[in-house]
């Protein structure tokens, strides 16, 4: 059988591992592609780095490789969003496969770039763009084919659950933990897309689009990062017995989907909550399978290199299909107010008495029900709450820690405004949300 | 387009559950498949039983079915071995693509039954056959397809895992656990094929095959069940930092494959460690995508209708495509005496003095080395070590219990029968395995 013929855009770190996969594992790929996969072109818009080509044709022309009608499929991973996105269209139109690892794209166009896909007979493969090294996209489009799906949830933002895990584990402060994330290059120099919960709201569009016929709808995705929490939140948490984890998490509701990325309280025996360091894993209710667990490196050179060239396999072998959502009804994502959660709440108050009774009767008066409180008393506390000190106008004060049963976000936002406008209430209330993780939601 | 026809031999759980996973999710099925699949005959040995089979024709004659042209699959789904194997073959030799969750059959017929389907160009689908709602089968063969796989590390038989964690977290004895699962329905009145490993080698034969080109070779499996357990080693074994799994372990080596079922100690803190009750669990390492973890529900009803549909779907949308074993290559599986591992030791001795220092003799002249030993005097020990009495033929005994570092099998048999023959040795010893997972097994 005649070889697939790839052409790669972009020759970084991504890149240059899918040469090395294809290269170290080629007899075993040529078998099960049933065929060879060769790569014929490179293309970087920066010079010719020092990497072995072999007899690849390169060059600096990426739209020229994208156009081209001497590759079977192109491989996207020059990343960024404009060019990128140019080059998959141009690619697509031509009726040329494409592979990209490029989660923005995806995220932001993928609406338009199925159907360009569709129109143009051409696979358009994502599996790398999505949680590095773990299979999610074609578990759920291919595993799960014949489940409805419920819930997902997931640690999806391998930076995030690595600074995490260093301030659970050894206590650093969110700045010394980011520190070190980016001292071992788990981080980049400008950390916000992954701290703010960017790249993880990217893929929980992804995520979402595919598992509940939402459409690609980043802009509809409530997200939230890491950079506010603080080590006692993380403190607190334990001693209630959950751990913090930043999750990506999307539910079926009867009235529209759920879809938010933020911090979450996850109950500490949850296996959510032992996937440490630069672990990603996704966790999938469905009606028929029940819950599935995906786990794996979320980044890396090889990790998503695999994922790339998997794509690559399923294209040579025929055996790409692109998910079908369901057109008919799409869905849309509510508003984070919409929502119901349990809540976490760190509320910095003066240390004088009666100021739990007060805010525990403005919960009261809207039906929130504490599940748990810490209240400690001032001198035992204070030491160790210095990073909150700031927060405050006045030193004697107290963190007030409430765990709350299940409520509407509408309700605890309204809630939180009248505790904030207590006069005891020296600082910025902290509310993370809590996850449960029901074994049946259906 | 044409729907899919299938016909189900078969009408038990599973079958059942099939059947409502269809009807349940119909619009979703037959949107993603790209055609409708409809059962148009279910066949079962048995009397018609109070199934609605709606439009669908059924008989007794469960051969017929399987030869008939009317249908485009075969699901087999009878159970036990003799007739389902003839189903099989049957319908693969008529050109019918099959869906199968019988791990005997494939674990024990797979070298004749893959080349089968391949000559009448049929599908054969086993999903279902290993770890019921996992898609262990579409990962090893789909989405690690550019990998080269080093090990595998499976808990694979939910019925071990049930007891053990009864076993672990409650304190039971393995008969009183054994009770619990059957009245719960985990185990079968006969459990022997659970917790003697049988089941867990036939999924471990399957896995090996997929991953390593072993070929369908269950007769080489090293296989060990978990009815000599006590509760004692699970308690020793906490002690040490570790918990006791039944695990299926494959892994490459320069010179043939590893392939072994059997308890195993696997740190407290490792993933495997933490998955409970009747859940499955496979760890997979490979070269480029590192480790990836699969978890899911390992039986029931409706996980493993999941599979066997997913595994109709693919046929439907003509993606299924079958395992490619290399044949230029077949591996051969390892004897147990050529494995290396580190080893748990409980030694029932008599309690007087120089006898731990004997059996560390005997250990160091074999160049095994001591990890960590736990001797408590016999005071203290016996109340909790009542189970063990019945070994020991005097009861001024007390069990020494050694960790050692790793060692090849055949020098630890050596040692282990210099130890037994020790006259302070008064009971047999237990002797478990211990996995640590090298992050790098290249």
């Amino acid at each position: 059988m005649e070889p697939l013929k790839v052409g790669i855009c972009g020759l970084g770190t991504v890149a240059q591992g899918v040469l090395k996969v294809l290269a170290g594992n080629r007899a075993g790929i040529t078998r099960r592609a049933g065929r060879e996969i060769r790569v014929v072109a490179v293309a970087s818009r920066r010079a010719k780095p020092e990497v072995d080509l072999g007899d690849c044709v390169f060059s600096t022309d990426v739209r020229a490789l994208a156009a081209s009608d001497d590759i079977d499929v192109l491989v996207e991973l020059i990343g960024g969003e404009d060019t990128a996105l140019e080059l998959v269209q141009t690619a697509l139109a031509n009726g040329t496969a494409v592979v990209t690892g490029n989660k923005a794209v995806i995220a932001l166009h993928g609406n338009e770039l199925l159907p360009l896909a569709v129109a143009h007979h051409a696979h358009l493969g994502f599996e790398a763009a999505v949680a590095g090294s773990i299979p999610i996209i074609a578990n759920l489009t291919h595993s799960l084919v014949a489940d409805e799906l419920q819930w997902l949830a997931g640690i999806i933002n391998g930076t995030s659950n690595f600074i995490l895990s260093a301030m659970c584990e050894r206590g650093e402060s969110f700045a010394d933990a980011l520190t070190q994330a980016q001292t071992l290059g788990y981080a980049e120099a400008d950390p916000s897309f992954d701290v703010e919960g960017i790249d993880a709201a990217h893929k929980l569009t992804i995520l979402t689009a595919l598992a509940f016929d939402t459409g690609f709808n980043f802009g509809d995705i409530y997200t939230e990062g890491i950079s506010r929490l603080t080590v006692e939140d993380i403190e607190y948490a334990r001693q209630l017995g959950y751990r913090i984890k930043h999750l990506g998490l999307a539910r079926r509701r009867s009235d529209g989907i759920e879809a938010r990325v933020h911090p979450t309280l996850v109950p500490n025996n949850h296996l959510l909550a032992n996937i440490d360091g630069a672990m990603n894993a996704v966790l999938v209710n469905s009606n028929a399978a029940g819950d599935t667990l995906y786990s794996g490196a979320g980044a890396g050179q090889l990790p998503t290199a695999s994922a790339v060239v998997a794509d690559l396999v399923d294209v040579a072998r025929g055996t790409a299909r692109l998910p079908v959502p369901n057109s008919d009804a799409q869905t849309s994502i509510l508003p984070i107010e919409a929502i119901t959660s349990a809540y976490y709440l760190r509320i910095p108050s003066l240390d004088r008495p009666g100021v739990f009774a007060r805010v525990a009767t403005i919960l009261s008066e809207r039906n929130i029900s504490i599940e748990a409180a810490i209240q400690r008393e001032q001198a035992r506390v204070q030491p160790r709450m210095s990073s909150d000190v700031g927060n405050a106008s006045d030193k004697a004060w107290v963190p007030i820690v409430i765990l709350t049963h299940t409520v509407r976000e509408l309700v605890m936002n309204d809630a939180l405004e009248a505790v904030q406008a207590l006069p005891d209430v020296v600082g910025d209330i902290m509310r993370i949300r809590v996850e449960h993780f029901p074994a049946a939601s259906a």
